[in-house]
């Protein structure tokens, strides 16, 4: 079960209102790389694994992602205009009269925030940067550790990726400062992630089934010059793959060739006006 | 730019007709981890990749999975109804008809796979099994290759593994053979993807921002007998971590305490009412 | 801050597994009445708030609801094949084996639950008892007091309901006895919403722009006989209104009447073709 | 059936074409708390209303709530670019050419509209202020009336303060004017509904289960100073509820004490690796 | 502005309820091609469009399709459980009981019908046939009449064929007298849609700009036996445009001959890792 | 299957980076009349289509699109900041840097395009101009060549207006030139669906089933002067749809009529407070 203690997980520090920051910053909220999305995928896979130390390493970080949650939630209030409580005396007594007065640089910025502004009062709402909502979609949790983990450790890379933008994109030291606490945090999760994976001996190829091992070192040349007459000069891929993997691959350059033994049977034409 | 060679890039085959089956498999048409997600995820990479090997890399594997999706296309055809022409000489001329005379095992299967009977006319639509319209929020490409690889490479395990329940579905001969060269071509570019983030040195942490070094390796025990009097002998998700990685991790057991010297500002009670 | 302690809130029983169920009952885990909406809803709104006691009870309710999503978790765990465990070793030693085996009453079961079995490994999935993805759609915040605990009364005499409908369709004591658990909690919920709003003086209507007055008690008789000759002899909704309420409404049996003096432009034929 | 008469429920002003707050407006269109889903709000419950006098009256406002639609569609029409005809002979001729001539202050507010202007040429689309095309999921029916009833309070509330905000957005006296007959009726029906709620006597709780005595009077204190020493001195939202309810609430400041007995089986730790 | 009349436009009918065609017919409430959309496509339009005529047309129409969206949710009504009176008063009273007592085939019609029964209270939901909430992403107006008209006479296409295979698929005589009114008037719309294109002269291409004389005739072969050795015997497409078109098409069979003169700027190698 | 050629299928020219006009233009790559729904509407009719000319055409044409959705991802790439190789140099060592020290017109642009720029990495996302996701709900495909093919004829119109509002929209000679080789395409494809369709013998209705004749030709007035007194002076849309069809349609200006001998079953009163 939850439990919610009142102070934040971390001090959230916003040195002046930037409503247009704010926009941008809904991408950790309710985006495909954010938070919310974050806790979910660690609670469906923690809430369905019998291993008990990675159950509770899911449990953790999930629990920790709505920390995280919680602080952007905080920052886009006070992004939107200071504090919360002097955005709703705003709001519901003169409703951004006071952007329209002429204290926000330009007109424009209210425009850019209506999503948030006409819908929210002033308050953060589930969807990303550009004002699509939130979806499960954004979910990829399917129940086997070797891929889930997979999937952990990519959605941390993004996610790191995504706030180190947001820290380029904002000259606030308050909000850097938040921003940086955030994006450390998916770093550790990302490692923690890591050795998670590591703990499952021989965790490739994910699951039990081992395919047909030919095909699986194939490397298809599916892209070159295929229509057109003369040599392909192009930059390879094969050997790009083949230097940095021990896998030993081997070089397809006719895809084509698979199919030669192929009957496909022709449709019949009689049916064409059916 | 493409060009399309009439025949499949692998022989389909389906022993017998299976509508339930197929209602199940159009997660790899338009599910999560089907094939046109992954072709989407992989172009949207390559379109916007300056490296030329990976960029190549990036179009031929892309090209292999729009390969795929026409093989699961002509699967999906194969298992609602024999061969397509057949499908549709019923279809239009008394549509479903031999469903309701008994050919099928009972009406059940009808019901179940109505979108497409309905909908589709038999043949695939671009949903997951529950009927869900394909969605673009499955994409997860965000422009940076040491986070895009990444998702690639959990891409591709999920993808496997899907695959892999999908053949431990069906007892179909042809099917089976279908699905293992569709499932083993997973694999082998999964290997691909992680020969490609390993020719990135120093790809950890993603990005260029190093983060705090210290809150960096915090193992944070966010989960455990909070708000509970006695002592707590969960098992230890830290060790687990610790045990498993050589990345050195500090436990924090005091979650809380990171906010001690916080200052919450109280929210004005008299702005109650407004 | 979060703080997750690892019983549940309230013990969660199943006596027997029961996928048929578990797919009706994901409703409440990600439906649009289910229990992270619940937490959305409050969160939202919560972290939005500035009066104090208002804003505690928001933050006491969402927490709550975080706890009812996992236990909806576990209870859709132990439904689809008992303890998660047991489950695991099944997916991914013989997926599902023993379901085509005949332990399951028919093979219909397993077509129905494709969804969390294809996708989910047998783990509860963000979607409704259809298959449709949980969407921030569902959340209806709006950041004004009046409204949205309006809002959250109403949400809660849903979520009511749609518990009451689930232990109506189900047999099993343990599955009654949590569901009834939670069902009730709602009640209370609702119940703390009306005091929340009834310590709102002068909450109707809800903001502080007055309206016009007239418009504003104006019954208009919009569905009737029209278009045909004779008298109306319906069921009249006006004076099921008047009769239960003290707000005085006037009846308007002639709609089109308000617009007697209205020009509406004709549009320029020569346009036509443009 | 229905029946269209060509003037509108209340005549549409505009004094000035505004395209930036056309975008706001479409909010009320195509948006969460806009006349579409009022009407399909109405329309579904009315559809499946046994009870005459209630069936009466929500098709009474549902038909009203498709002419406000219209009324939303003809004010976004205009806002757009003065009269429907003229709109349409410049976008055809020289699609946007005055905007780009500098007709609009500036080129801002032609990318603000692209959806509506790439898209809808000049016309109204069924989206919210931010692009985000209406879905089904805004419709919370569910076919129980005292559930139903409160849905529809909250949404009039919700629809109400939605048209306040927009008013309170714009200077235009036409708009102003259209905009407060549209927020007017959303309080008369509003009251409409709350005499339908009052006219079903033991509205609480809704339906017929009663629910659990003790704990639907707990009120549990889940949000405090939980995982850290000394007293907690939060304002309490007990005391809150408790003052304005005649309800008897109990304080429960001890939730995880609900667990005391409970035994949450282990996870078998020798599957970690399946 | 709108009036309801309390008579249906047409006589519902209605032998034996069904849950399962109701499921089915789901389609054509909430689906793509239902209803909703239709009326939803052609209002958008009406609303923007300033010549008389056609918007006279526009009007009738979309009015008549919401007249259909009554029908087919008193179909739904019926279909669930005969009149809505008595299946409300068995859904409160002891929801669905006779359903799993027996007086329903087999228990699979309530597992395939959890939505409605679920979600609904028996009644109709704005979902297509697999639950899938409706979208305005399925409205394709974009407010040019040549184009427009062309997506409203293909949308009563696709709608008559939903319709016809509804009708296939039950025997209730009731419900074919319904759902063959439903599709005829389809393609009656269908035909006005065709009048009023006729009446634009020089309707192709739509819109002004003629575009290159050349490449609009020209036919390129994109798929064939690219990539492969050997003759290209594949049936042509290009004959099949060419006989049954006065266009005059160009073969072109050399489709990267185009690029020839194409210079493709290399991407940089030495950004590779950064 | 498919194979890829490195060069663009047209040479693809931008003279000046304008990111305003790449949002813009998002809209013909994940927007609803944009190359990938142009794609998958084609595959998905071409791989379940058993005539052969059909199929072939079909498939040469989605292949084709491929190539469009290509060269509108490398037209947004260079939108966004010349070459891809110059954009990911700034976008990861200092990102959007310039945007910010002025190289752009103003900071309104950064915010414009904060979905591409802050999720995107300065790639193209599979989204609209107004950030919604690409959704299989574009993809019309109903499995019936009559039906299909009109959808086809409809999509192409409308994709060439919204090519046609872009090139309208920009000044820039190289992406015109672009555009305009797009556009132009759309116009040749139009034409091959409607030989396709005139290759079909009577076509029209789409399907087997006649319908009602006399409901066929009926003009129903369903919008007019209902409920108001005094004559209809009208602009009629039946004098409209007679004057341009050979079809002789019915005008029928008593709609209710069709309803006199209807017996709608009045709701039960006593069952209100169920």
């Amino acid at each position: 079960m939850f439990l919610h203690n009142r102070k934040m997980m971390y001090t959230v520090q916003v040195d002046q209102p930037n409503p247009a920051f704010a926009k941008m910053l809904l991408e950790q909220f309710g985006g495909p790389n954010g938070e919310l999305g974050a806790a979910m995928r660690y609670f469906t896979q923690g809430w369905n694994e019998p291993d008990g130390p990675r159950r509770s390493m899911l449990l953790d970080i999930a629990t920790e992602e709505l920390s995280h949650l919680e602080m952007v939630a905080q920052t886009l209030a006070m992004l939107m205009k200071g504090s919360p409580s002097q955005l709703v005396d705003q709001v519901e007594g003169n409703y951004l009269g006071d952007l329209l007065d002429g204290n926000m640089p330009d007109y424009v910025n209210m425009s850019l925030n209506s999503g948030e502004n006409v819908l929210g009062g002033g308050g953060p709402r589930l969807t990303d940067s550009m004002g699509a909502p939130w979806t499960a979609a954004y979910v990829d949790t399917i129940g086997q550790p070797e891929a889930d983990l997979r999937s952990d450790i990519a959605a941390e890379a993004r996610a790191k990726i995504t706030y180190e933008r947001l820290i380029k994109l904002t000259d606030d030291a308050g909000c850097k400062d938040t921003l940086n606490f955030l994006m450390t945090r998916e770093v550790a999760h990302q490692k923690m992630f890591e050795a998670a994976l590591d703990a499952i001996t021989n965790n490739f190829p994910p699951g039990t089934l081992p395919g047909d091992e030919k095909l699986g070192h194939a490397y298809i040349a599916d892209s070159g010059a295929f229509g057109a007459a003369g040599d392909d000069t192009a930059i390879d891929g094969f050997e790009f793959a083949q230097a940095n993997s021990a896998w030993g691959f081997d070089l397809d350059t006719d895809p084509v060739g698979h199919a030669s033994d192929q009957e496909v049977k022709p449709p019949p034409v009689e049916a064409a006006n059916a």
